[in-house]
């Protein structure tokens, strides 16, 4: 982690960092605890499709979670995401398309060889989280963890994989996405996952039905997991189940028996 | 309210009351914050069937919100329930019956002047209700309330109808209860009800399917309405919602703009 600036405000350090990661340049942010000097736990924020890692409820949420839980918070661009766009233009098409997309049936409407992409992608992202798990690991304030995964829509796309591939993610808060009937891949993978999951689910969410995210909610091996649901659109969730969230990982991050 | 007995613990004044109405004495629990001089906010708690207003989780629940809020909380015991209990013999056959009716399919089991008296009862009860929250303003600590109602499986049966028909109630947590599909009286109940919601659904509910109760949480008619599912059967509800009640009533009763 290089870290590129950093600045103080309302008892919350702020760091702008880059994570090397093979040759890619992954740029990322770390807010912790200022004058924090003993271990915390780390939360990371996966931030949703079209957003980055200083949009809106990226930072909200990270400075509620170190201000409350006394944690660290980290969040990294998605490929082709945030400080990761060479070509505004073409971001804004492939925004464009996605979308188009979307109405005309979700992935469904997309050609195979963009959706292995999409999957490429996705695995790479999970691996440049892995590597920024390592890299915390390596300042002992953080070493320890436990860690906790925060992402919505494109971020419990990656964060299903990653919590399944890395047992460092001790408790996950995912929501807004859905087990496609059929997806015999995604359903392995939430099998996969046992540590205590919240899943925030919108019963109007107008990119897939409350029961394909029900059959998410289902499919996951956690005996703790709770899905909350409300009503209205995708990018509607309500500012209080930002605190659910941060009730959820003060028992699991902060209160571990 | 005759007070009949008053003990001090932990913080907690916990008053055994007796509430005539008409004819009947109706035993009660009022708890509140000792040496609170000022206004608060009470919250009414309805047990579940064949529980009763000082059995597990309603003096637990009351503890904690008396604590942690600062509010005062008041239980009745339902017609039949409790200390109403005349005949323990015949309390036990008729709770047997109920057993072996819902296994056999619920209401749809039991003879229809069964159902008929169940509704009368509920209608008492909900009078009950009422007459205690005119009882309560009569002290001006309480008089301005706001209060809340919070009840699972029966305590949803008897809160559906008061919340409805007493606009005191200014939010409400509910659960562990369905709507069954064409039973428009209570579709119409719950449509009418628009205060904020937190219903509380188990998602291997023994007595209903996990749609039913969705089918009663996409009836109500409030713009914040929220369903927290979890695994497990009908008594299993977490301990975390207790604290996810807590944080609701906080918002609604004392956090108000």
């Amino acid at each position: 982690m290089d870290i590129i600036s950093e600045t103080d405000d309302d008892g919350v350090r702020a760091r702008r960092f880059d994570l090397r990661v093979g040759e890619e340049v992954v740029p990322g942010m770390h807010w912790l605890p200022v004058g924090a000097t003993g271990a915390h736990p780390t939360v990371c924020i996966g931030h949703g499709g079209f957003q980055h890692k200083r949009y809106g409820n990226v930072p909200e949420l990270a400075i509620q979670f170190v201000q409350n839980l006394g944690v660290g918070v980290v969040a990294l661009d998605a490929p082709r995401h945030g400080d990761r766009i060479v070509d505004p233009e073409a971001a804004k098409k492939a925004r464009d398309e996605a979308v188009a997309a979307v109405g005309k049936g979700g992935r469904r409407g997309l050609d195979p060889k963009v959706v292995a992409a999409m999957a490429r992608r996705t695995q790479q992202h999970v691996d440049e989280w892995r590597s920024l798990l390592d890299a915390l690991q390596a300042d002992e304030r953080w070493a320890a963890g436990p860690f906790g995964w925060w992402g919505v829509s494109m971020g419990t796309t990656h964060g299903l994989p990653l919590v399944a591939q890395d047992d460092r993610i001790a408790a996950a808060v995912f929501g807004l996405n859905a087990l496609v009937p059929g997806d015999d891949e995604q359903a392995a993978r939430a099998a996969s996952i046992t540590v205590p999951v919240l899943f925030l689910n919108q019963s109007d969410d107008e990119l897939m039905t409350r029961n394909a995210a029900l059959a998410l909610w289902d499919a996951f091996g956690s005996s703790e997991k709770t899905m909350h649901i409300n009503p209205g659109g995708h990018v509607q969730v309500p500012r209080f189940e930002r605190d659910a969230s941060e009730a959820f990982f003060r028992r699991h991050l902060i209160s571990r028996p």
